[in-house]
């Protein structure tokens, strides 16, 4: 029997678990030596992975930050939260550091891997199709499909929040470009939609807790992000049909009116015959970043394919 | 051996061809009794499927107009073109018409046989994330992955024309909503956004050559048009990270300044990691949606599984 081993790594801390069946067996955790670079960081995940592996054999599943090449398991693209990660060829430095052929590793975005989960053992369970929408700093997500996540071309796939929004018209997105849905539906962007309606905050967290109040300008801002967010996910209703929506992330906490908003946006765009398509919130907690990296090292474990 | 199958059923006409390696061997065509009620259709479908097919043994795959019941092979929705046509059970009929076990007949909606064809042996021969985007009297078209069209939980996947747009804002689509991508960047919706510029015209073929003529608000529309369609797949490009974009339908005939309206567009709105991806003009003629229906059929002639 082989054993799977996920990595769930990310700017501040980096947690490496044994997983069968959707469960955690051992874990392990470190803070990410974040601005020391690539070899540090690698290092760290080696050795993370030796402790809950314990000399068994094993396939391995890292998510990181970033967006990785989903043919080398290089990342291509990451923030400078983890310094020189972009460039850095993870599957084949990891499968070096710990005597593993390169194809029993799998290197995803983490974003991937949590959806993963989310999908195969979380509120997806049992769907074929399952859009997962993380609404928190940022907006992203997955498409999964029979227990596979669209990665796509570049492993960007699942870049949910940077499609065009109305409300978003003429705001920029981090990304560089304007007009994406994260710039008003993300924690950030409700921050920001608050403040140009007058109120003062630090947070979406705020603008939430501000709004349950009972302040009318956040809770302007509230219904905003939370339409603009429904309106998006009503057109992908129609557009890839899923059976079942699971929202995830920080904005989920915001409160039933956020989630009614939600709601009524979607279930007014979409198409009819979609339009009654379930929204449920996210079922798993902060294991969701190591199952779900360790499921999508099942198949390279099963020497059939790597993640695409 | 055995062969392939394909029906293309349309309002108008209704094709049956045999196929080989994406090619044409045999093929029959006749008007659609469309008027005269299923038993009419199915009739005619059984014939011409027993004309291509001669005797062999073959799996049988069907486009069809309306959107199909992944699991039962029933149309559940379509319009009045083909009368009567919702709610037909085409999959058990046919199946019992022709003396086939059912599960080795894959009804599908036709736009998803068109898109099949397309990604298989098409424009995106050879690509594993294929996006097709049909822009003719309506919107819509497929996300084909791994040589599998996404049908979704409904069958309703690839609906892309109703996300969405702020172009489309307050404006009627025909689904019943409003406000969506294809009230603006069908060809219908082009002709309606002409009128509203005050030009007359019967359809977007006729936008299409004024604006080609010098005509400033049919070139406006034509803008118009092309930037809505663009902007909505540069946000595609993100969320699902296509290897390649295939463009079909009528609109693609509308001239170079439509595709650059429509490129430059996406380019300009998509996630920059995704932003370079080729949208590029189908390749099939005619026969793409016999072709893509056989090709439905090949999983199910195999004895794998259904369309899902």
């Amino acid at each position: 029997m082989r054993g799977l081993v996920g990595v769930d790594l990310g700017g501040t801390k980096t947690a490496a678990a044994l997983v069968e069946d959707g469960g955690v067996l051992r874990r392990a955790l470190a803070p990410t030596p974040a601005q020391d670079g690539p070899d540090a960081v690698l290092a760290l995940v080696a050795r993370l992975v030796s402790e809950v592996a314990d000399g068994a054999p094993y396939g391995l599943g890292v998510g990181t930050a970033g967006v990785v090449d989903p043919a080398t398991g290089t990342v291509t693209t990451a923030t400078d939260h983890l310094r020189g990660w972009a460039g850095t060829p993870v599957r084949d430095r990891l499968a070096g550091l710990l005597g593993l052929a390169p194809d029993t590793v799998v290197v995803a975005n983490d974003a991937h891997a949590h959806a993963l989960a989310e999908a195969r053992v979380g509120a997806g369970r049992g769907h074929r199709t399952v859009l997962v929408v993380a609404a928190g700093t940022g907006v992203g997500g997955a498409l999964v499909e029979g227990g596979r996540v669209l990665v796509g071309a570049h492993g960007a796939g699942g870049h949910l929040g940077h499609v065009p929004s109305a409300a978003a018209a003429g705001l920029p997105c981090r990304c560089g470009r304007t007009g994406h849905l994260e710039a008003v539906a993300s924690g950030e962007g409700l921050a920001a939609l608050a403040s140009r309606y007058g109120v003062t905050v630090r947070d979406g967290r705020e603008v939430a807790a501000l709004a349950a109040s009972g302040d009318r300008q956040a809770g302007r801002a509230l219904d905003t992000a939370a339409a603009a967010l429904g309106e998006a996910v009503g057109g992908w209703l129609g557009a890839l049909d899923p059976d079942v929506v699971v929202l995830t992330g920080g904005m989920t906490g915001a409160g039933e009116r956020w989630w009614r908003g939600v709601r009524d946006a979607a279930a007014r765009t979409a198409l009819p015959v979609a339009a009654s398509t379930p929204l449920v919130p996210a079922l798993l907690g902060s294991d969701s970043g190591v199952v779900g990296a360790a499921l999508l090292s099942e198949r390279a474990a099963s020497g059939s394919v790597a993640v695409r």
